[in-house]
């Protein structure tokens, strides 16, 4: 254990030692066994330069070599063991191995918490075993890793050749997608770094491997296939360390279809099932989400060719029409820009391209490059000039089969290889359709530097999108530590300390007491005076000016209007005593609560509702959800979502996301909201809610009445654990 | 000319002679052209029988062959006559081989209309003398077709191989896009029936391949580029064919980023963009639209694979969890269902998968596949035969590349290929991920008949979805057919005949006449007077009863209310007089119309408003568009679009479309609407619309007030054109 290091998260556990051995024992090496043919036939192809000895209780030849018949029994130590052996055999295996001073395993057996609860016990066994000696330990039930950048490749499945070294971190929480994994990643021509298959991650975690990653030099993304996040606050932790290291990370996350409520009580709870949360925790760590392995492997393969770019802007070259127009229909669906060419561009351009082509954006330079085949490298230095741009998109494909005299082809893909490298703006390569770079095709690339090709423009401009949006995430975040403050995505620093009013609440606080709580707090709350019988009430009203609200007032209720609790448009002193009479009755009949009074407001009209809301979710802590009321809400479900801390530029991101925001921009004639006013006035909020501890579970404003520039909330709830 | 043929669409045209011809001569043909090379090389290594002959004005030696001064010179006529020559010579080709009898063209001649005026005077010189010629000329401007089917490709783009042969036609608007296109097929192993490239379509049009196509024996399923529909009328006349022939269309129809309104001025007209309509008339046509070329070759292979599919529901059988769960995600986003299996099924699968595995749908028969090969095999037999499921996916893939001894692969694909083929219901198999089927992959499919594999789970599950909606499509088309009715889509038989009063209509139609005529058709509309002056409408309210709408009525007023035309809330004789008084004047004010009297109406409370537009598009015709009033049309845009016309179980459906249906099925409290109700009173307005002719531009309701099963207009609109 490295002292201080910040990539241990299990004391003693060597996480590089691991993926990094000099020497390996396969402990429950058989003939029998493909996993076992397949680990040695791996290590022995893939380049592993040290030894690997085998180990089978029987001893005796073994895939045709002399094995030993227990650890003990090896020549020498092993960095490694790579077990096999039954399920009942693991623990002893990993006890004798600890004797011996191995500290690296990966368990390949299966058997354990998968199938029930005598395996689960086993598991729970092996776990503590493991954390009581620092071991590292892969598995169990998984198939090993693929260091490729160091050719270690105790990997229990058949690797097909090639195996590409490069940049990509892979982390697979299904180990049965990591040969289609490889096999695409092949077929796109992206290096791996690591591949680690997690198996039931029973000592060593997904997290674990990505703070690997963020250290390993080899690696400069990580592509991640998730099933669960079994720790947000690890995976929080490891992925904002990713970020400050600008190595992007991609996600395929499942479980986009099981919406579920996690956390119940609260109205805003109802609004934020997992799925969702999961979104917004991305979307502030920066995380790509993706839904398919394609997207995956070919965005990873993007951000590992070019690194962050620079804006949304991007000039496209293309020797198609019909594809330039594909490409503007899926830049809209990206949120990408093609703006039009500076004059000086359009002018170079008009000098390149046939006097048939049109000069724009995109540009087709048409099928005339099958008889001048530099027009499109010619055309692709006159855009990177273009000072409007951020980026170059060129439509171009690796070549299939090696002609006859393949120097020609050589020379082209060299001579725009150059150009891209020697470019004053970033330039990615995408081809039309999605099929394999083929071995000429990889020839080609390696001999002449032509760099990494996203396959076809569905997936390419999708890769364009996502690496945008993730360098955006990445210069905040950076910009964000680079002046110091408390966490990355401009965090609110918290500037007041938990108010005392808090300490040892429990339940529900009803409106009365949510209010003032938030009043004290600077967060604008509509006036209102607790009134206990009627003549107290008409007091109230007289005060405020009619027309006025009356509410019923008592511990521990929560939506009074479903109960007859709300009385809205009281005109006179009459209406108010006739309406205080009701409320009174109508809660004390609902509820059984003696103790009822009447809370009156002045009543507010026009303008926009919005519902703000914070609620704890059990893994990510406190979220926030904004949304428009009424329908937007109810039938909509329009909210955005935001994993605190947030500041007041984050709100109004989640504002501007809503479907409903050109109501709060002034459609139907409303005056239009001054959002930078919500927004504060939001934000202040959410960093209120992270000074209330570890008690609070839920704090809802709804409505937040907004009329241009006035904000104020109208009715407040807050419940706290317990 | 066949004489009553439905496929020609146009006088004397040959478009099967084009496409199937005996020989050819290229004319043009010379050394220093790639087009012509790959043309001739194109046609003597891809099958073709007939004579080749090579036409140059200078003659001798060309492709090393010998050449021929002109057409005039061949040794014998030919049937099709390949065009290469200088754009100002192609008409005096034409006239020459004319002359000789020659009737099919293909003119990949450039430098027509898509250069500028020039050009497009020559174009419009060989469009009119192949219309007078009955000539069927296939470009200018464009490369030529490969009819696969026969081996006849004359096409000026080389040709990689293999070209496979198989039932998917291809029409291209972008040539440029041709080569990816067969590639990818290539990729796919998908087999391609004929494949065309438009060009400039200035004589021959895609409506009049997509006719040879249905009517083409070889040709199952039609793939299209589009980026512009040039005659709606006729590709609506010739996709119904398709349909009816039940061969699917799948389309990838560019300018979806483009929308902007083509009808201006009723207020429906702003809601539909160009695009939605595209959209709206695919779908009444049965027409698969997708966005990437890979979804559009997927997509197409799958259906010429498997046929119409009976339903949504699937078995889903696999040797991965990790890849179960990343399909269960995109079934749903496909609308897709995968249920849980039958008992007898659980029952017969837990016999066959591994004691660890977990029988369930998607079952994931665990990587225990790759000790008994067999498993998936029989899980997948069990899983055809669960009487809960309309088909089965099966994840599998091509093997890549031959191992050492070849043989228990091609027995393993076999077996699966006899158990699909057997199978009680339809199987579609789907690979991981997008990777190419290699040569070894095509040659186990050939050998052992294992079906077409839709590449990767992504676009797989895409093209599972756009089948089983197609399929839909079709069954009802058919039901349509058989049935006799007018037309398919549950076409609403016109019951009325033209209506006398509209004769000769012009501009536009107030509320009050607009409300008669729909009234008169039976649409129910609230009742209303005209009232000339303040008394008449305070004896019209008093019939009605209070409270009472006043609203302006004046020949040619649209929108009164923007104009202070409309005052609601009516409660007594007074406040008519006054109302009375200041509609008048804000009308007069606003329009210096004199003649200004109101029309009054009783007040209706509650319930929830429709607005019901149909618009003349200027190319699909008239066009219904439904949505829910206030910020659901005004903000959201959320309407649902049909091309008419439409039945009462269409409009239903458009309605369930709209994303505030929930609002008509009782959110928020409201009585849920009768949906059969309203859709009967607006498929009752669309057949009245169609009765109205041509000079009908428009005709809106807004809002049509849904109250449970009352419904009934409160306002109405007519357009005329002129």
């Amino acid at each position: 254990m490295t002292a201080g290091s910040e990539t241990e998260a299990r004391p003693g556990m060597d996480v590089r030692a691991l993926f990094n051995p000099r020497s390996i024992a396969l402990v429950g090496a058989t003939d029998k066994s493909g996993w076992s043919i397949s680990t040695l036939v791996n290590l022995r192809t893939h380049g592993f330069p040290g030894p690997v000895h085998l180990v089978n209780p029987r001893g005796g030849v073994v895939h045709g070599e002399q094995s030993y018949a227990s650890l003990s029994d090896l020549p020498e130590p092993v960095d490694l063991a790579y077990v096999m052996v039954p399920t009942g055999a693991v623990l002893p295996v990993l006890k004798e191995g600890t004797a011996l001073g191995i500290r690296s395993y990966v368990v390949l057996t299966a058997g354990f918490g998968e199938v029930g609860e005598e395996g689960a016990r086993l598991e729970a066994e092996i776990t503590a075993f493991a954390r009581d000696n620092g071991l590292a330990l892969l598995g169990p039930n998984g198939n090993g890793f693929i260091n490729a950048a160091a050719g270690i490749t105790p990997y229990g499945l058949p690797i097909a050749a090639p195996l590409l070294r490069g940049s990509v971190g892979v982390v697979l929480q299904s180990g049965a997608l990591a040969s289609s994994v490889l096999g695409f990643a092949q077929a796109r021509n992206v290096g791996v770094s690591l591949l680690t298959s997690m198996g039931n991650e029973t000592a060593m975690t997904v997290t674990d491997v990505l703070d690997y990653l963020v250290d390993d030099p080899s690696t400069k993304v990580i592509a991640l296939f998730l099933e669960s996040i079994r720790n947000p606050a690890e995976f929080t932790r490891a992925a904002t360390r990713a970020l400050l290291a600008g190595k992007p990370i991609v996600a395929l996350k499942i479980g986009r279809s099981r919406l579920a409520s996690n956390t119940a009580q609260a109205h805003t709870g109802a609004l934020v099932g997992d799925d969702n949360v999961i979104d917004a925790a991305f979307r502030k760590l920066g995380v790509i989400r993706v839904r398919s392995l394609e997207d995956l492997l070919i965005t990873a393969g993007l951000l590992a060719e070019v690194g962050p770019l620079p804006g949304p802007r991007i000039g496209v070259v293309t020797p198609s029409g019909g594809a330039s127009e594909i490409i503007a229909d899926r830049a809209e669906d990206e949120g990408l820009e093609i703006p039009p060419y500076a004059p000086e561009t359009v002018a170079r351009l008009t000098e390149i391209v046939p006097g048939f082509a049109t000069v724009q954006n995109p540009l087709d330079v048409t099928g005339y490059v099958l008889i001048d085949r530099t027009l499109l490298g010619r055309a692709l230095e006159a855009v990177t000039e273009d000072p409007g741009i951020d980026m170059v998109m060129l439509l171009s494909e690796t070549p299939k089969k090696a002609p006859p005299d393949p120097a020609p082809t050589f020379a082209l893909y060299k001579a725009n290889a150059e150009r891209i490298a020697a470019a004053a703006r970033p330039v990615v390569v995408v081809s039309n359709v999605l099929v394999d770079v083929t071995e000429f095709g990889r020839a080609v690339q390696h001999e002449t530097g032509f760099p990494y090709v996203a396959g076809g423009i569905e997936h390419g401009m999708h890769a364009i999108g996502a690496a945008v949006r993730w360098s955006e995430s990445w210069r905040e975040a950076t910009r964000g530590a680079a002046g110091g403050a408390a966490a990355r995505n401009g965090a609110h620093p918290a500037t007041t300390t938990r108010p005392a009013a808090v300490a040892g609440a429990t339940g529900l606080w009803a409106e009365h007491r949510a209010a003032a709580l938030l009043a004290d707090a600077g967060i604008p709350v509509v006036p209102s005076e607790l009134a206990g019988d009627e003549e107290a009430a008409v007091a109230a009203a007289t005060r405020f000016g009619y027309p006025v609200v009356l509410k019923a007032a008592a511990e521990g209720l929560g939506h009074k209007s479903d109960i007859g609790g709300v009385r809205l448009g009281l005109n006179s002193p009459q209406d108010v005593r006739k309406a205080f009479g009701e409320i009174v009755g109508a809660v004390r009949a609902a509820t059984g609560v003696a103790e009822v009074g009447t809370l009156v407001q002045p009543q507010r009209g026009g303008g926009v509702e919005l519902l703000v809301g914070i609620v704890r979710d059990p893994g990510w802590g406190l979220t926030l959800a904004v949304g428009l009321g009424g329908v937007w809400v109810e039938v909509l479900r329009d909210t955005a979502l935001r994993i605190l801390p947030v500041d007041a530029a984050g709100v109004r991101q989640a504002l501007s996301e809503l479907r409903g925001v050109r109501l709060l921009q002034g459609a139907r004639g409303t005056e239009p909201a001054d959002l930078d006013a919500v927004a504060e006035v939001v934000a202040r909020l959410a960093a209120f809610a992270e000074t209330l501890g570890d008690d609070l579970e839920a704090l809802e404003i709804n409505p937040l009445l907004v009329n241009g520039s006035r904000v104020e909330a109208l009715d407040a709830l807050v419940t706290w654990r317990g």
